[in-house]
């Protein structure tokens, strides 16, 4: 029980509290997003195995809410992202990844439940992917793009918070995708090279 | 396995990833303060009580940890709060409470274990004291001093992210604490008036 409060939702100015579901992170309380397979056209690269998933009903690769304030300076935003588990020919599912605008913005990430990857990368050719489960902590650094990679057999529920004047910036992502792809081999997660950035 | 990182902790400059064990909030890669009963005098207000705890033994009220990046602008630092269970005379176990530094910074805590309160004020003297339990978030709004409370019988743990150049005020809370206190009454929590913010 509550106490003096008419518990408002999302009442930025006196505080709230929402809930969110352990196995799914979704919420009663929270609008989510999803995004299909078919919204993001060539972010797995084999086109082939995508053209007959899309064929065979155009599945969901992610789920997230973000809940945000009135995005003044010290205000901070926070949701989830859920990834869904599965692949796309070899590739695991995963969210499309983004590099903060301005870029000198750090995030953190709560794991709520399932497993998978954080993969990073930043505009000098950095990289590092690291593998992420329930109850850690994984901080992103100012400057890296970054994406979510489910590799287990439930979703990957991520938790994150973020500056609430952070913007998303898809860069180079949009088009041609990460350097590095995580696949599928003898039954482990395994780095490739992204053939979209051979020469 | 991660690919292509040295696993450095807190690498605040690529990344990194730590553990935080889900029933006690604690990490095997970072260190952990405790705050003692005899850490927080005054702040219970059964003074009789508290002597009684300290001639018995000094318990602990609450862990915490706390990791800080390099704290420019963009930096966000993240920890955990852990209190634990039981109570000095009719009031639960709690953390000190304070304000942010400056004031104009809000906070985001999400529970990973236990249940209990965070109560709110601000210098105006609007108040709420909000329950809080595993999987809820918490949205600590501007310019208001925020205290956790323990009333399950298990580790109250709760995970935040917050500003890396954000503060800590005391102020009043230190001599006088907040205006309202949590104590039991018939088995459950009930609110009271603070003694010494009477006239």
């Amino acid at each position: 029980m509550d106490f003096n409060t008419e518990n408002k939702l999302f009442d930025w100015a006196r505080g709230f509290v929402v809930d969110l579901d352990k196995n799914t992170g979704l919420s009663p309380q929270i609008e989510t997003g999803a995004r299909y397979l078919s919204q993001m056209k060539g972010a797995f690269h084999d086109e082939e195995a995508e053209k007959a998933l899309l064929a065979a009903g155009d599945p969901v690769i992610y789920e997230f809410h973000r809940n945000q304030s009135r995005g003044t300076k010290g205000d901070l935003i926070f949701g989830c992202s859920i990834i869904q588990p599965g692949k796309v020919g070899d590739e695991y599912h995963m969210t499309k990844g983004h590099f903060h605008s301005p870029a000198d913005i750090c995030e953190v990430y709560y794991c709520i439940g399932g497993e998978g990857y954080m993969m990073l990368e930043n505009e000098a050719g950095d990289w590092s992917c690291l593998a992420l489960h329930d109850c850690q902590v994984c901080y992103v650094p100012k400057g890296y793009a970054h994406r979510l990679i489910c590799t287990g057999d439930t979703p990957f529920v991520v938790f994150f918070v973020n500056h609430a004047e952070c913007g998303q910036n898809y860069g180079a992502i949009e088009t041609k995708g990460f350097h590095k792809l995580l696949v599928e081999r003898d039954g482990r997660p395994a780095i490739i090279d992204n053939p979209k950035w051979a020469e």
